[in-house]
């Protein structure tokens, strides 16, 4: 039988695919770097899911072709790799659309094996080798060289396609492979030109602090004569690890409340939805229902940016799209049992494939589990003395990734009265560069002696289609603004207006001047079904973080590559395959092109329309000492709530058992649950 | 031995102080309101603080004087009860202060026994039973009277002791006591002269919807003809609960990671403080410290306020001073092992006081508890495929309020980084009135037939006693703002800028107008101390939550006595007893006195200086039917982080641990978890 629409390629399709690629060409070589699902137009898949959903899918039901995204060079024929992007159809086998891409328009993704190179590349460097004799490391210090994309490239440089490198030296005293290194950094950049494959220049970094001109050299002639040791793993700790913390687990003698059949339909607590993996985007919810009514068609990280604000060159090219320039397949974690969550998890496995085109399963990218999250509701009578109250379940799709020094955890958790939280977790090892000894600076801090973790910022995009009782939504703007005291309309001065704006025109929309005064919030509603109880239109709410946007100058190439990031919130007419906040390309780019701030710009009517909204939240993260040498997570959240979408509140069912397992402390008093007012 | 000056008044203390109070009168009746503990002035328990912590207290040690304050009416002499206050030194068995407080001062807060006789006094009303009877309520329906304080009074209400009640109906025919009346609303509100115990007016309110006028019958004769029943108790849920949720257990074999030492002395994971719990604040922290050094001298919910919009009257004296009107003393909840949170739970058990002053054992009013919040730190080594990753654990100290319809669980949570979050979670039925068949309404929104609930903000304040590193500290605002680009400066247009101003003089600041433009946070600092890592004094950041201000016009009553909800962050000069944000006396009030906006406007110099802060924040409710009948928690946080206080990650000895309790779903994989990048 035909795989589910909304299933991710298997193992078997996307080798298919490869095969279909390469028997496109003779005496060439293809050098693959993603092989994704194209999925099927939203007209055919809903189709389908009104089919599904009615009961009504047999063998015989239509389905959407299958189609793969294959992406991959072709070597041979002319003097550089020819970049070439295909459609096959699974099920004819055959190339349905293909592209060459011209490096003077974009640059494909990055690929892991032009990181190797890179590696490589620049160890064998006989220039490299000598800049490093120049810094005189210490006894039993080695190079490591960290790859980087190479961020936007200034004039000079052309169309080239380039790779940066971050170098650090690692103490190989301890004999211990994972001693941190970042403690140890190098005031070098090399920079190849990934088709040549050579070296064309070598950064020299400035090192100085405040006062200190934006180029040349002042560090000292040992270059690491004032760094220390900055452990993490346990083993390295001078300390050790601290020993009172005691075991705290999480037991579900029963079993999760979650199941997940055909293969990944996930159903909990009145939920369902689909989950699937990809290598550009992580993991992927869809067709994400509540007691049966759709809400969400598609939810998804659709990219991020971490610009640093360093504004000694070349630090303005440190600039990560961590999802857009490579994908994060090759970068997701393997997650561990009992590690990154507790209690009863089930995890997904997702598919890469290597630069031959081959798929390989990788384990464990998604877990899914439940967690407690304290007091769900909670009433009590004080007539009586009666207090109802119930837990807050939660159930958590997580997956992490590791871009070189930093990872974060993204988590999409639903809860039983109907939320969605899209939450992330920013954690792992800043980003840093040598400073000379004494000094500090207006670019970061000094989290270690000669280490300098540079300001930057973390702008995260969440893509969320909606389906609020079908494909038809609105988004509405509301406010809740101050009205002056009016014996009329306001004699007591208590009153406030709600203020409601229908956004007509696909935009992009802020919280940010005025958030504490207006209160704006916005709802995605289905104008066409009014609720019940209220009168209103059935919705969801939507709080957009009031955090700070992206503050590059407005001219600069950062900020032009990141339109995106520009504004809080983007409503855009649905599109297919228009999914990347910040452009299919990014890697090297100038400036977003096909992103969300183009999808604006289209002016497309979005009044009682298939409506995406993209959510732009982050992080301006001024390291503080405390984030060394591995940082607290740092948490941020977005939350999507009903609102007159039910006609009560959906946990009102959940049940308010007493939990057997806690225990007391101390005396066992008769615990009475009342209020004595 | 003498307590330690940072404990609660213990049952003995407070029936001493009653008999020290009694003692002094004769022939009046005494009826007290509340007994606290008068806190010993912050020099003599920093003196002997020091001294503890230097391992050096002795039976000999000088302790600071134990003293209560009794509030209580003098009930005789006088025609009306007169309000006094003493000031009772337990040790030396004497008033040592003493003062009455004139009702066109001040009222004195409210005490369970008026709730009572208010009761009482409009069920016996001949005139409250004469407008029920108009209502002609359906068969089987009683009469419920839900007391309120009166909210602020109107000009021609003088300087009278008023209550108001709101009015509902509960049906008895499911012989369910806890049958939930709040869905039948009825348009009476009658007004008691606590003094004369008389009924001195019943308003009627008006129940229209929108165009209709701010006053005047419109209702139906049969009023409840259009209501519906609304249950929350399981057994009367017309589906009952559901029945797929799996139960989920949180484990501590070992037990807890925290001791409770000294009565009060909590120590966990480096952490140490001393909680107490007082009717006036519910629980309180103390002299709260990490691996020994000070952070907090005190931390606390100072007051909070809940004004609620609907324009027409009587609705503007709907606001409650949920903590100044009473104290929440008599609406702490007793908390359930198993049900308000999991694991192994320490409980602290409270001392109220009856009318007659005796005191009372109040059981399980605060509870003590660890949870697990997800990933703590990660970071894994792509070359090696080592991953380190810590859980993030935190310890809560948790009390939860019921007041009438609406309850709040205040959390405050320590975590091993050395962070503190102040959570506040808002959750029971919300506030309803009636509302005409059909209509809908400005003023709020119909979320069960013929039930309005009615628009409001909940504005909360936490007050911060700071000790960073001593009690000499600084308050910072601290903002990143663009630059434009400049060849000097900012040849790439990446720069940002970090501007620091430091808070000379005690004032009310606002995270408002710009927050996303500017990121404006704060961070408290000890200027005297530099962090020998990054050179700058060491401190903590507060990022005060940008959340919506009053919105009531700053010329009206609800305004004018809640001036500390007009700014998001306060600081002032600490002076002993100057704990409450919205004054001493909110009850009745007409205007803030003596409250944060008074302190702050003393101008005083708060530069290296003994300074408090006190963060604003809330949430503007406008509700939705997915609030009813019992609203899911809305969850607001406060959060507290070290920031160059520490040399390191202060979670960084934090094991690593497999978790051996997690179990995995399906078929077992061989997990490894590492960065394939």
């Amino acid at each position: 039988m035909a795989p589910h629409p909304l299933s991710a390629l298997s193992l078997d399709e996307t080798n298919l695919a490869r095969d279909v690629v390469k028997d496109s060409y003779s005496d060439v070589v293809i050098q693959f770097r993603q092989i994704l699902l194209h999925e099927p137009p939203k007209s055919q898949v809903t189709a389908f899911l009104d089919l599904e959903h009615a009961g009504k899918v047999t063998d015989e039901t239509p389905r959407p072709p299958r189609l793969a995204l294959a992406t991959y060079d072709v070597i041979g024929g002319t003097k550089f790799p020819e970049y070439h992007e295909s459609i096959v159809d699974l099920r004819e086998k055959k190339r349905v659309g293909h592209e060459v891409v011209s490096s003077d328009a974009h640059h494909g993704s990055l690929a892991i094996h032009e990181f190797d190179t890179l590696v490589q590349v620049v160890q064998a460097s006989p220039l490299f080798q000598a800049k490093i004799a120049e810094l005189d490391l210490p006894e039993g210090f080695e190079v490591v060289v960290e790859p980087w994309p190479y961020g936007a490239p200034d004039a000079a440089d052309g169309r080239m396609r380039l790779f940066q490198a971050l170098i650090f030296a690692r103490d190989t005293r301890s004999g211990n492979p994972d001693s941190n290194f970042y403690a140890y950094p190098l005031p070098l950049i090399p920079v190849m030109d990934a088709h040549t494959k050579e070296i064309i220049r070598i950064e020299e970094l400035a090192t100085g602090g405040k006062g200190d001109p934006l180029t040349g050299k002042t560090h000292a002639a040992h270059i690491l004569g004032h760094n220390a040791a900055a452990e993490y793993v346990p083993e390295l700790l001078p300390e050790g690890t601290r020993q009172d913390l005691k075991p705290l687990g999480v037991v579900q003698p029963d079993g999760p409340s979650f199941s997940v059949t055909d293969g990944n339909l996930i159903q909990w607590q009145k939920w369902s939805m689909r989950a699937t993996f990809n290598s550009r985007e992580g993991a992927v919810l869809h067709d994400i229902r509540y007691d049966g009514r759709s809400i969400l068609y598609r939810l998804s990280m659709s990219d991020m940016t971490v610009p640093y604000a360093d504004a000694r060159a070349p630090f303005h090219r440190k600039q990560a799209f961590d999802f857009g320039d490579g994908g994060l397949g090759h970068c997701v974690n393997n997650l561990a049992l009992g590690c990154d969550c507790l209690g009863v998890i089930k995890y997904f496995d997702g598919v890469l494939v290597g630069s031959d085109g081959t798929a390989t399963e990788t384990k464990n990218v998604i877990c899914l589990h439940e967690q407690d999250n304290g007091v769900g509701w909670k009433h009590t009578n004080w007539r009586t003395g009666r207090a109802v109250v119930t837990r807050r379940r939660e159930l958590v799709v997580q997956f992490i990734i590791t871009l070189a020094n930093y990872e974060y955890a993204f988590n999409f958790i639903f809860d039983q009265a109907a939320g969605i939280t899209v939450e992330s977790r920013a954690t792992g090892i800043v980003s840093v560069v040598h400073i000379d000894e004494g000094k500090t600076s207006d670019y970061g801090n000094v989290v270690s002696p000669g280490v300098l973790a540079q300001n930057h910022q973390h702008v995260f995009c969440v893509r969320i289609d909606p389906a609020i009782d079908g494909p038809k939504n609105t988004l509405v703007q509301e406010e809740s603004l101050p009205v002056r005291l009016d014996k009329r309309i306001n004699p007591n001065g208590n009153f406030y207006e709600i203020r409601k704006t229908e956004i007509a025109t696909s935009v992009g929309l802020d919280v940010n001047s005025a958030a504490p005064h207006n209160n704006r919030v916005f709802k995605i509603q289905n104008n066409s079904k009014l609720n019940p109880i209220s009168g209103r239109p059935v919705g969801y709410k939507l709080t957009p973080p009031p955090t700070q946007l992206l503050l590059a100058d407005p001219n600069c190439t950062q900020s032009k590559r990141a339109l995106f990031a520009r504004h809080h919130l983007w409503a855009t007419k649905y599109k297919d395959h228009e999914l990347y906040a910040g452009g299919k390309y990014t890697l090297q780019s100038s400036l977003e092109v096909g992103g969300v701030h183009d999808a604006a710009a289209r002016n497309d009517d979005v009044l009682d329309e298939d409506v995406v909204l993209w959510s732009v939240f982050g992080l301006t993260h001024n390291p503080r000492v405390e984030d060394w040498p591995v940082m607290p997570v740092e948490i941020m959240q977005l939350h999507l709530t009903p609102s007159d979408f039910f006609t009560c509140n959906p946990a009102i069912d959940v049940p308010s058992n007493k939990d057997p397992t806690s225990k007391q402390v101390g005396e066992v008093t008769e615990a009475v649950t009342c209020c004595k007012l």
